[in-house]
């Protein structure tokens, strides 16, 4: 029998919260498999690093659910003061940004910085929804299959229901392209179309997704699109959300994504706007824009290059159709 | 070169106007392929059935867009009246009940009694907006490739984008089906439940769509579930539709089926349980009522053998999570 694997919550919000409370009555109700203490380290912009190396020196998984930009900043801090064996697992949704621009998968700043393995969980999951034991799904992205076993161990229970696929950069990459998607769903409002048209732009927009995964990670499945990280998690940010909500505002109010961050968002960053330019950068570099028309229009109408009345007219010659 | 096709809609209602529009217009721009006159035999509860006759005689290419049931009559005064070398589309939504019960395709109806090939169109396509010429897609699914490119030309538009696929017969199965998840998604809106569990529910729908076809049209291919005619039609329907509408109600009234037909449709029948009804009949034949949890929940929900609360509790064994 192995040891009891002590887990560590890197953790901080409402996410954070729930997750460990999922995690505190897995350790208690399988204690053959895991430690019943359950360390939370609790992050508060920086204050108290002694304790986070205090609390994670021991944990054979740590888990991340922080705000993806202090990712780098607290893996720094805990390098070389952890464990062998240890893994980790991210929950974070977003993206770091690469060297000379595009995507850095946040699991791979993880990986990279401790040089540990780096699992990842997401899904259509609004956190207030899971703490209230609501019915729902997630999908976990792991190479190694008793990597996985165990960590579905750690998260399922009867009301969070876990599928674990290998396809790990693709379960990651559904988060931060969705996004992209949603701003698109938002224009398809604001600009007054209905179902049927804003169902073509989630539906063109997952195919984006997909052969975005294709050109840039061709390891990728697409059975994972299925997934709970994929179609599900698309069309919960495509109708509700607030990267679709301000996106709407913006074709409607004739405001910039910069005054509408400020009005609705108390300055915090739209993720969709960003996102769609960190793509751009990388489509760019592969001469594809063509190829991405739908990702390509997001882009050029939030910097105003374009204005959002032509959304549509971009998507009339989709490669899809051709 | 070929002579110019004739078109034949045998077709009635919002739907069979918004597409009559759309091949006009094609076969005036297109006349090397397509005769300019094309006839519409517009459907009126049987009567001008000689018309009907004398409409079809000549064409090409017959377009179905009629109510289901009444396709195998309109067929019957068909026969034995058509060209040599006809083919057929149909745009119906819906099934026929096999004999003994079970699900029997409108495409596999006009195949039998006409004996001709039969191709399928489908997609999100809310007959209102297709006409307003609001952006949209749809699938085409038939197994001739020449035939598919004939089938394009004669419905593509600028706004009206079309994908062929070969997969006919799940291109046809994904517009019952679908009804059936949308009963789903308005128990969970009906029982107070969120974004989460309602996304969980669209995918796990999705996923007994998939291995429903795999069971009963083993040719199946999962990537024509992420076409308009799958994913896209499934959450258009699961937002929107009467069968969400009724199903919330039917959990918040208490309410039997029957009554709210009756209530809020005119005493039209809901499609939703009308086709659990018949997929419970298949799935009993292969003792497979566990594999599919979540049809299955839904039509005992439907007939009152287990109260509404209870769905919930039936996915969470669900096979995708084991």
């Amino acid at each position: 029998m192995a040891e009891p694997k002590k887990v560590c919550i890197v953790g901080s919000g409402n996410w954070g919260s729930a997750i460990a409370k999922i995690i505190g009555n897995n350790a208690l109700e399988k204690p053959d498999m895991f430690a019943k203490e359950v360390r939370m380290w609790v992050f508060e912009e920086m204050l108290a690093v002694p304790d986070l190396v205090e609390s994670a020196k021991d944990a054979d998984i740590l888990v991340f659910v922080i705000p993806h930009q202090f990712v780098r900043g607290v893996c720094n801090q805990m390098k070389g003061h952890l464990k062998e064996g240890v893994v980790a697992i991210t929950l974070i949704k977003g993206f770091d940004i690469a060297e000379g621009g595009g995507i850095l998968l946040i699991s791979q700043v993880i990986r990279s910085t401790l040089e540990i393995p780096c699992a990842i969980l997401m899904g259509a999951n609004i956190a207030n929804e899971v703490a209230l034991e609501n019915y729902c799904e997630a999908t976990i992205g792991v190479k190694s299959a008793e990597l996985g076993a165990t960590l579905k161990a750690l998260f399922q229970t009867r009301y969070f229901r876990i599928v674990v696929v290998n396809d790990k950069e693709t379960v990651e990459v559904c988060g931060a392209l969705k996004n992209i998607v949603a701003v698109g769903a938002g224009f398809a409002d604001g600009l007054g179309y209905g179902d049927n048209t804003k169902a073509a732009v989630i539906r063109l927009g997952l195919m984006e997704m997909i052969k975005f995964c294709e050109v840039f990670y061709p390891d990728c499945q697409q059975s994972t699109f299925l997934e709970s990280c994929g179609v599900a998690d698309l069309v919960t940010t495509c109708y509700g959300g607030r990267n679709r909500r301000v996106s709407e505002a913006f074709v409607k109010t004739g405001k910039s994504i910069e005054e509408l961050e400020k009005e609705m968002l108390n300055g915090q960053l739209l993720q969709g706007p960003a996102t769609a330019a960190e793509v751009n950068i990388m489509l760019k570099s592969k001469s594809m824009e063509d190829r991405f028309p739908l990702f390509t229009a997001i882009h050029r109408i939030c910097k105003g290059m374009i204005p959002a009345k032509d959304f549509l007219e971009c998507l009339k010659n989709h490669p899809e159709h051709l």
